[in-house]
């Protein structure tokens, strides 16, 4: 990392922010300063012409890494079939106020151009969530806080690192059991002891979660004060959120966590622990509950 | 595979699909039987107390692995702060027609207990989409149809067996120079002879997709149908989607694609390639457009 890494957490490269970790490989640790990639809520707003002059609609929020916004809201629009070409587009704007971390705005507004027509009941049908949304990080940070989630026990779980080390091969020889199909993404549950008491598959990463904790609601075993989360994908800001919402006050993830992920992590005194394969591991946020 | 390879496009294991695909290892090819994970819609209903009775709702169409469905919608629904705990749900019920591919009931119905609260307005705000969504596969596929999103060119582009197995590490190299934290996914637009003419990278994959593809619409260059799409991670419904609107005859994906994506792709006569690995790759759809 050399210089750029004493700043801290700022922006890096483009795309990527710094972080503090603690860094183990073989039962040795050490304080380095890490890139996480930068996930931050886009809101794409649509001005669009009404027989009464101009109108404009909130139409979507996405966690987008910053950057060529302007393609992502086009894109997005052309997928969604409210746009068909170049011509569809009046103009691009950036709004907003810039993140203090990433100096990204984080609100984009498409003109479309007068001789376009917007079915917008068509896209209320449309829009369906595919999947239990972010929406805006801060905002949702705050109102995560507004839901009275409670707060996780600082104390526990305590998990020891020879615990840790052992999970993803747990998982693994789990996963190899069911699909086989090397698409699924798996959410388990762990004891502090290393016993996996519920391990659920799916195409979704968000919905792996959400069966693993549904099934934790319909067992009364909510909130988890005394287990952890293991996930074999990244951590993502909504697993987190996820995490919080049912109790669990430890996250492991075998891939990398976001910027948004380690934020909301922090806020909340959640250990979270990436890139776990074996004895190499991550952790970004709340050591203590990691034994060595 | 066994004997189970021989029934076709049927439920081999829970959470798995067979379908018959030709595999290349080191300019070898086969036909064989293999799994995908499955990927269907699942929408959540809602049954809630109204001052005049009983209410009813949909709420969210999540694209998931059939399986745990209960589990999934109750979990969806304490994450998005609907209700707390087991007490605030009366019932739970599958519902509408099974899939004829999977058997999947594709309706989950969740009657709250008379004491629950609900804010249909709050639930309208919060449902923000985070990423364009699959919406109902077969509908949406219809959907699709109706768009008139036009055919993909049935001839090109045609892309030889060397070029293909060269783009992953062409797709790596650009990675490294990108973020380099591991945590993003990337999509690249690429030639007949090889040549990535844009890469976007992005934490969604989705979002990496709508970049480039709005990128390509901004340069006036849609239809791609000389063009390739190439992506670092798993190809699932809504990416195939994307490729369809934009035109791209040939999805190439380093990881696993799901039964939705290859019945999405064979519907449209698009190429559909997964686990490309240098010398090792799959062909699901259409193999005609890969020269060996």
């Amino acid at each position: 990392m050399g210089v750029l890494a004493v700043i801290g957490c700022h922006v890096m490269r483009e795309g990527s922010l710094a972080v503090d970790i603690s860094r183990f490989r073989n039962g040795e640790s050490e304080q380095v300063s890490d890139c996480v990639a930068v996930e931050e809520p886009l809101e794409i707003r649509l001005g669009f012409s009404t027989p009464d002059g101009r109108g404009l609609r909130s139409l979507a929020v996405t966690m987008r890494t910053p950057g060529h916004d302007d393609e992502l809201a086009v894109g997005f629009l052309l997928s969604e079939s409210v746009i068909s070409s170049g011509t569809d587009i009046a103009a691009i704007e950036a709004c907003g106020r810039p993140d203090p971390d990433s100096g990204a705005r984080n609100v984009i507004r498409v003109e479309l151009a007068a001789h376009v027509e917007l079915d917008l009941e068509r896209l209320q049908r449309h829009f369906y969530t595919s999947s239990s949304c972010g929406v805006c990080g801060k905002t949702s940070i705050e109102s995560l806080r507004a839901q009275n989630c409670g707060e996780l026990p600082s104390g526990e779980p305590v998990v020891s690192r020879q615990v840790l080390e052992a999970l993803p091969e747990m998982l693994e020889r789990h996963q190899a059991t069911f699909a086989s199909t090397g698409g699924l993404h798996a959410a388990a549950a762990f004891t502090p002891n290393g016993e996996l008491i519920c391990v659920r598959e799916d195409v979704g990463r968000h919905n792996a979660v959400d069966k693993l904790v549904g099934r934790l609601l319909l067992d009364d075993r909510l909130p988890a004060h005394d287990l952890g989360l293991l996930v074999s994908g990244r951590a993502s800001f909504e697993l987190v959120q996820k995490a919080v919402v049912a109790g669990m006050p430890l996250l492991a993830a075998v891939s990398a966590p976001s910027s948004l992920a380690v934020n909301l992590a922090r806020d909340f005194g959640m250990t979270l622990v990436g890139f776990l394969r074996g004895p190499r591991f991550n952790i970004y946020t709340s050591p203590g509950r990691i034994t060595v």
